[in-house]
């Protein structure tokens, strides 16, 4: 593990993150399971982001972000293009810091995550697919209105606010042998590793991504930033084209190994935290912990973290799954 | 709230109790939700028996009862009759204690049940509900082998069990305004009722019953004992005949009202806990909630607690419902 002075975060960027989110984000519960311990022969913590404002650890990042904006910035407002967590995690923290958000979304997102965007008080556009590039609609509304674009994982003040999380993970459950981590675009499990390197050494961190998009293990493998366009997988957050200019660097720097699991996998993994665990996780929120009951890592006599990304699922889709 | 002193069971024996259970069963956390408080206008406190062990409230109760046993006893072993939590929470006592248990359970019981039940090593005697009376059945095999019965709630050690998990909601949450209960037999209700008494005494206990089976709350207002016969209740850990002989003295003297919500409301509520607060919550621990947020009681400002009592849901029929 290389940590080149270069980089572009580093642990002090976590600490002071963590210090902006302190009465905004939830300092959210660590579960533990005697089913998982007698399953993998590890003692493992689960940090729960899906108990986390808005139902996924975005809003760590997204807060982050938008309260170091400048005074001028804050006040034209901000813009994400998101059909999923990260549009909530900026409508929400527009709301908590009094900032303007709007959202650029497919016509065909589901409704329960358009209402709950606009519930956070973001105004919502609506794009075809089909004729439209949402990253050339959202330069055009940027640049006309004067707003400060937030992306979704691609920027230091989002990659530091995520490694929150892990921060709160080692404080609670101490140091660990592993640490498995949902991948998209890398913007959490760069944060988390950088957060481990710091607060726990040793620990092996262990990306996982669906067999579908698996762009970061290609690229992680092979050093060279490998792209994967709309992967066909149920974990609907880890359908980013690739990591990106900030997060590659960083998963190469700190991150141990990166893994896969089939979708079949991955629901079998969140079918068994919702029925032995009770939590509600959404499918790529179960990636960590399909990854530690499926790979088969040597793990037994260790101590295991996981990380649950998210638990904003709609309901009617997940029991068609099951 | 006359509390005479021939009452059966005293705030004593649950935090004897307490002591009894300390490093066996968890600690449950205490859950809040922002969501929830501006729906509501309370501070709500959720103590998530959900996420006890064997996933119900009901291991208390059993453990505090079947640990106090003579040796004689113990070594003889303990039968129940159960085809819901019960059955699962004596299984899992049994293993703790290293005492032999036996469950009476009707075939037509759910197979995750049934498994759940046999992976606590526990032997499941199957009868036919057409045919045969259980309460015949345990009584029959219970003298031939010389077994203890553990009542499902009747009996003061179980009550005093199920106390602990509101003692542990008061010693977190503080002080509370509102305490609302799931209410079937009768055992989790006046157990916690007289923690409240003790722990809060200001606070106002109340019981929650689905509609169709609102014995209890028949049996509350009239000061007599109702029984209702195989209500027709998702919630269906709540279709018990009737408060019992230890419990109806203790929810009267103890209770401050009992309400009761439609099998809509209840979906609804358990529906929102699902979605918004990540957790998974059978219908009958949802009843609490439900309560809450349906009958409109005159919560706002004040400082609420909900029990929910357990999380123990087979996936496939709660989608058919929901």
């Amino acid at each position: 593990m290389n940590a080149p002075a270069t980089l572009p975060v580093k642990y002090a960027e976590i600490a002071a993150a963590s210090e902006r989110l302190a009465g905004h984000a939830a300092r959210t519960p660590v579960l533990t399971s005697r089913a998982v311990d007698a399953r993998t022969g590890a003692r493992v913590f689960f940090k729960c982001e899906n108990f986390q404002r808005m139902g996924a650890f975005k809003f760590r990042g997204a807060f982050n972000a938008m309260v170091q904006l400048p005074q001028e910035a804050r006040s034209r407002g901000v813009l994400a293009y998101s059909s999923g967590n990260h549009a909530q995690a900026v409508a929400l923290a527009g709301r908590e810091l009094g900032i303007r958000a709007t959202i650029v979304m497919p016509q065909e997102a589901p409704r329960v995550k358009l209402e709950a965007t606009r519930g956070y008080g973001a105004e919502v556009v609506l794009y075809d697919e089909r004729t439209t590039s949402r990253e050339d609609l959202a330069q055009r509304i940027a640049s006309e209105r004067g707003l400060t674009l937030i992306p979704p994982f691609d920027h230091p003040h989002i990659v530091a606010g995520q490694g929150t999380a892990a921060k709160e993970l080692f404080e609670e459950a101490g140091a660990l042998d592993y640490l498995f981590v949902p991948c998209g675009g890398g913007g959490l499990i760069s944060g988390c590793a950088v957060a481990a390197a710091e607060l726990s050494p040793g620990c092996k961190v262990i990306g996982v991504e669906p067999e579908a998009g698996d762009d970061a293990t290609r690229s992680f493998k092979s050093k060279t930033l490998h792209t994967c366009h709309n992967p066909e997988t149920i974990a609907d957050g880890a359908r980013t084209h690739s990591l990106g200019k900030i997060t590659f660097p960083l998963v190469l720097a700190y991150v141990h190994d990166m893994i896969t699991v089939s979708d079949r996998e991955l629901l079998a993994g969140m079918r068994y935290l919702w029925e032995r665990m009770k939590i509600v996780v959404e499918p790529t929120g179960a990636l960590g912990a399909a990854g530690l009951f499926e790979r088969g890592l040597p793990v037994a006599g260790g101590r295991v973290g996981v990380l649950i990304s998210g638990g904003n699922v709609d309901l009617q889709a997940i029991c068609r799954l099951l």
